[in-house]
């Protein structure tokens, strides 16, 4: 039965967290073997937000929001509070009041597989959102659902404390005790991949750059002139 | 049989319909007791644009913009024209002449559970549209419909002459009748958030605020530490 | 069995090509006879890009972009590459480096039937792309595709070389043949429509304009007063 | 506010409503001038059920079955239940308990903007039932909603006492006052089609029968040969 | 502009097409290289059906099934019709009469990008429809479209006079002039599979049938025991 | 990185996992507080089939069925193999000769977050799938992924060796360690709803049944006679 809180879960490092903010969601979404990326139905309401947290999840059920009341208080400075309800529900769970008191203790965001309101005042507020649609529904206070449980958001396991990373390119999860590797991993590749930029730009192809072609002739690549 | 125009509807008070726009979708919607939200696939083009107004309807074939055209001229000033095909369709019913036409009427915005196009010019114009998507298919002048027969446009009853309200967060309808009360129960909601959000900003949390502890643990909300 | 370059492909003459840009994919489309228009599924991932180009296009298997790589230096100054998965894939095939490749051999866009990554950079460095959605997720390099051999795209057959044309409403492809008669065309129906504009901004109505009125009646239309 | 039941709902004539189950649904659209059809992802649980009933109408909110309970005693013989949520939900609202008391009513079936369960003890028992999907998903029992009051159900409003005829087709609704009419074209049109049926048995094509020819020429159809 | 029939396609030889439907749309997809799969949305009215034929195409206006009407006369013994509309479109362009119109022609099936109504005596008749979705929506007859030029239906390129496969699996094409080579292809992969299949139900498995181990080895596959 | 293979894997005890089949997905999802259900787009591709077993997960790269080869031999009698993309694919994944080969291994189903094909010699061998679609899209063997490794597949946690059920309403996942207090508390509703059916079949409504009529006063409900 849902209706359990759990309080002081363990998050992770915190300079390890914050210095995915600018990495961003593709390079640790790499740096990690292709996991852990959610759903590209999950969109930011507006452009250009970067954050980088730990997750406080909260499980809700369909249109009912009083958990998320609930969970405002074991949330703590650089925490991403991570939504979902228990089956599809598009309603709008979340507005610009909740924010407030999430902004009074430090979260930098959320993530929601359901909907969000007060779309405008969110983003004058700069409390960035990433939902499954933007809905102004209302919801009710009558159903208890469970905060700081492992849960799946987007199609991943969110387990409380994980980092949580999101951009403009959606959102990915990096659990919490193999954080710093990959952290490490994606500094790796964010370097890596400043060369080879400089090499495209100067008009060589990855086809050279990455020494492709040997390859692909082996797989069978033909190359015919137009008639 | 479709082909009705109906002239000389009656619509909401023009104060009271004009006052909508700046309390928002998200508050009416709960102010006439979570009712009248069009559904979340309607999408503004552009962010920003928020209004109220009255509405006209069109109820149009898949493909068949005709009848939009037939309904310009039953617009008057503060109108907002509300278009559902009669069975679902993306083409791009709408477009910079429709748009036009009807700014020159005085209509403020259109919502149409169809496709639209023309987004550049309708942005800097500034005509507002929240349609189900962006979709330049033309569409041909072969079959008629009806103007302003009360229609369901994203799953809600529409009549003409209700309160239509638009705004980043999505599009609500409020009956004429009910217009005045719900106007008024809107205000009392706006200031008591106002009250509240002065409270969240300052740390306190709801379940203080809306004193909610006691029935969640009649409910049997528990409070456990991370192992 | 795929693996196929096409190199030396006939373009679209450049002039032509060039201009619908400005003209727009609603006029290109309308112009045609309401024909090449892709699914509206397809958006741009900012705001205000409007380009014309030649197709080179790219099949590639689901979550693999290797063809990609292969068809960059079969690009040339002013193309437009199109891409498809031959089953529906929403994977991140896309993202800056890619782009800096193409930018740097004078392409101008994207137009992708999946997904699309490092919007952020992409948005920085004004490389526009219409795809299905906005991901993160990486793709291999194992399984050949092709390159330069018709394939369709958004539901459209796009040859390689035709006129491609993309802006905030969408996409439209211009058989390469046909492109200086719909471009004639479209110029003749963005006059006509200049025209129209000025009619219906000083309040006339299309009814008057076009003349529909006399074959709405004889459709059946009638006209009541409200009770 | 929600909550009300409204009882002693004056319902369409029983002989009027139960012809039209033979008539089906196709029909009693077309009859009405393609006018009351459901949307079509309202789908029947098991092939060849064949109904039709009066209305009584049940509004519900998300993941919430209550009021189903309390609309079981409003039923009469020869009703058809319809239930809408107040916002997209895919929960299993309904399973073979209602069913049973559904039937013990004398309900002939159901029909659900949102999920069912039980489904093959549903088929076992002959209780048809067209829904959004089949899901298990449990609900709660904490909230009101309406029970006869007219509401919308896969875009269509559906006043309480209102026709229902559901088959393999989907669902239509024909208003009460208009069902006999309705009924008496809806024969006419069988009768119609008996006859171009038997034409096109014997190889007449509907360019014939129907006189197309001439008006398709007028419209500028050409044909050619293959070359 | 459409309003083109082509008279006197050329047609895939019949004894190739015929064969094509007991060896089924899997086989043939393979065959041909996994290529010419229409997308999993088209499906089966009906459990059970096999066909193979000659595709006669038609292209649609959304809501317009007149066309349909226009092609029957250009159908002839062997053939499948394949409608596509210009743009999304759920109406029911087809049902029994028209049904009864084509299997009086010897048309073995529809494949259709739409709706479909008229299930029951679809099935019934044993005339086997893939389709979008079923509806009982209803269409006009009033805009021109196209019999027997190529068209794009569910993302595939269908050229009049190709082989049509339709099974419960889905619906595949196998261009004209490629179906006797395709079809020797399919032969020699379902002879090939009746091996496997034999060895597989022994107990073997494809890792050793198919020498799959070193391979995987390579690609660094390892095994590890549960803790 | 991927390309984990685990043998040995603890599986839920016999006796208990084979029990749920009888008790079906509605109950044991209930029982276990409304939990564990997988997501309502996973269908079966014919209907009637009824089974649990055990897990035994495969996670798949998009377009790549390499990994459903190399699982076949770490399965045992009275399992069954959960199947998920790393992104969406609705790629034919799975036919009749890998259920063959499963088949033989005594496996007795499949649930799959993809495409399947061979539906109808599949449903000639009675083995059940669950699926997200029908396709009959082929699949390369190029990359790795991972067996028995916890996966989500439609939004739930699944780790190897929990007691699957699948039945016409979907399919539930019971964790291994609670699926005896599962079984029991299923059986307890079962029991109690066969008590609430006869009660029901005679007539009675759960509005007494269950004492429900003051708390619905409680909350407001009003009855009222139809004017």
């Amino acid at each position: 039965m849902a209706g359990t809180v759990v309080r002081g879960i363990t998050r992770a490092d915190r300079d390890v967290t914050d210095t995915f903010a600018e990495l961003g969601v593709a390079t640790a979404h790499e740096a990690q073997g292709r996991t852990g990326l959610l759903a590209p139905y999950l969109n930011p309401i507006y452009a250009g937000a970067s954050i980088s947290g730990t997750a406080v999840t909260v499980s809700v059920p369909p249109g009912d929001n009083w958990m998320i009341h609930v969970a405002v208080e074991q949330c703590a400075e650089g925490d991403i509070l991570v939504v979902a309800p228990t089956s599809r529900c598009d309603d709008g769970y979340f507005g610009e009041l909740l924010a407030t008191a999430l902004a009074a203790h430090g979260v930098r965001g959320l993530v929601i597989e359901a909907g969000c309101r007060d779309v405008r005042e969110l983003t004058r507020m700069g409390f960035p959102v990433w939902s499954r649609c933007v809905s102004a529904a209302g919801t009710v206070k009558e159903t208890l659902g469970d905060v700081n449980l492992p849960l799946v958001c987007g199609g991943q396991l969110i387990t409380p404390g994980d980092v949580i990373v999101a951009d403009d390119d959606g959102v990915v999860v990096v659990p919490r005790l193999s954080a710093p590797a990959v952290l490490e991993a994606s500094r790796a590749r964010a370097a890596k991949e400043e060369a080879s930029r400089q090499r495209y730009a100067a008009g060589e192809v990855s086809l050279d750059v990455s020494s492709m072609r040997e390859r692909l002739a082996e797989k069978g690549l033909r190359y015919m002139d137009a008639s």
